[in-house]
């Protein structure tokens, strides 16, 4: 894959540009928003953070692990990077301001492929006022890329996954079980409708719901990256309460329904406990309209478990990174 | 490596723990300063930034490449990773408050690697002052650490690679050669003294230094990570200026001096080229008295080149990491 120096069309590699050619490549002619007050080029960059309180959240993607270069691009790779980290601070109730990469790659990888990450980090960032500040690339000997991102609370409460009382109501933001049924379509060659396959691909976490969820006086809040039964038991178990979800509430997106059933698939188990799709799950004071994009799906109470319809969940709640157990 | 579970004497790997019983183990009983608001178990962590600016900074470093689990325990790994970072901090002038650290690595690892790498980390952030706030615990092929540090200007002026000016004086604090001399240790199985092997495997940079520099009117600084020439190649064009390094200024470490001898090797080149140290290089305005720790060691002209005793060195400045030339 490496760059023939002899033939001018051959695309270069990692390896040909070296560390800082690379580095100048990706960053060149980049706009970073007002709160990147120095950006990337230096020992470290410097971000504001008037609120005098930084939220900040750590994610690795590794190839063969979280994507496969031949089911998405590398600018899907680096817009999934982006999300999968801006959806933390959101569920802080923050916004972002500065997303750090590492890239680990082989010196072999194509350029554009360096090139496709960033763009795709950039696309996401940028769309969300947030700037790409600073970085490392090192020889590693599969792709893995770390994303790190601030978020600025902007003088919002946090909201914490344990502040869940007895009688809120669980609201969603977001869409539910797209990306599972995306990564089953593309594991199983079987053909899927462009959203399915795009929830894998490039999810869409709503950003703007985790402020204005804190705004409106959310008690607890997540994002779904396990499956929204494994991390409500998150917010289950730092609460101290149970948790009750009501599945006729869950929305059900046209194209999840046409592929499970040419999959013969249950689309509840997708919803339940399909990860990755970054969606918000919060809990609200009983009464507290709830602000726009979050719908009620379920409530809190007294207890310890996470239900369906009053009913515990017959398979396994989500996913575990290392036991591979759903 | 997978530990047994018929066997209760086993060891057990990090996918017998899982990804959530590893997390709870690294974190369980550790003390966090009173600039980490929220600590590791949330959607993100919340660090204190009195300053409203934060300094941050990310490095990988992936086995094999950085580091050799047989030539380094996991916890001078570990406490490598919190140097490499706190270092880039502190040439900002800035103190660091956190690390957060991702971690690749296959489920068949033995947990006491990962328990290890978290001692090293813990110890170096702790003893600077700085919480290990968050961080992400993923498979991989082999192991990587990601690990990125927040740092606290504290009202400092940050020390840029760009405000040299000629006439100014350059300056060193801490020491040079020891990691290059301990890789070559390492690598060519000669013996050599525990210091030089130190070197390689847990850097000690002057982290105090730096804040200390900027309080002294610091026009330009960096940390030592890709060799001496290479590094003030980066003050040289980032400030359009030329510097020339005194050779018979630098430090000489008695040990370092002797391992040379025994590899019939000029110490000069580790001093000149050698990376990984981490020691900290600025330029201070002609007749400002230097902050202790630091030492003169050249000076800043007209022109845009780096100069050893006013003549261009013969060699490669420092390291590239991708071409892997010297």
């Amino acid at each position: 894959m490496s760059g023939d120096p002899a033939d001018p069309k051959s695309e270069p590699s990692v390896a040909d540009l070296g560390e800082f050619g690379l580095i100048a490549r990706v960053t060149r002619g980049r706009v970073q928003p007002a709160s990147t007050l120095l950006g990337p080029g230096d020992d470290a960059a410097l971000v504001a953070a008037g609120d005098r309180r930084v939220a900040v959240s750590t994610d690795l993607l590794v190839e063969g692990v979280h994507f496969r270069l031949d089911w998405s691009t590398p600018e899907q790779v680096g817009r999934k990077a982006a999300a999968v980290n801006l959806a933390d601070v959101a569920a802080m109730g923050a916004v972002p301001t500065a997303l750090l990469v590492g890239l680990g790659c082989p010196g072999g990888t194509p350029a554009a492929v360096a090139d496709g990450l960033a763009a795709g980090l950039w696309a996401v960032a940028g769309a969300h006022g947030a700037g790409v500040v600073g970085g490392d690339v090192v020889s590693a000997p599969s792709i893995v890329v770390a994303v790190t991102v601030l978020g600025d609370l902007q003088g919002r409460a946090p909201v914490t996954r344990s502040g869940a009382r007895p009688g809120d109501v669980l609201a969603l933001a977001g869409r539910l079980g797209l990306a599972a049924a995306g990564l089953a379509a593309l594991s199983s060659g079987v053909e899927a409708p462009g959203e399915v396959l795009q929830g894998h691909r490039v999810p869409s976490p709503p950003y703007a719901a985790g402020p204005a969820a804190s705004d409106a006086g959310a008690t607890a809040m997540i994002d779904v990256s396990d499956g929204l039964l494994a991390d409500l038991g998150h917010i289950a178990r730092a609460s101290g309460v149970a948790i009750d979800v009501r599945s006729a509430a869950l929305p059900r997106p046209p194209a999840l329904l046409r592929f499970a059933e040419a999959m013969r698939q249950d689309p509840l188990r997708w919803l339940l406990t399909g990860g990755e799709d970054h969606a918000l799950v919060a809990t609200f004071p009983p009464g507290a309209p709830l602000p726009c994009g979050w719908i009620p799906i379920g409530s809190v109470r007294d207890g310890a478990a996470v239900t369906v319809d009053g009913q515990p969940h017959g398979g396994p709640p989500g996913w575990d990174h290392f036991t591979g157990r759903k």
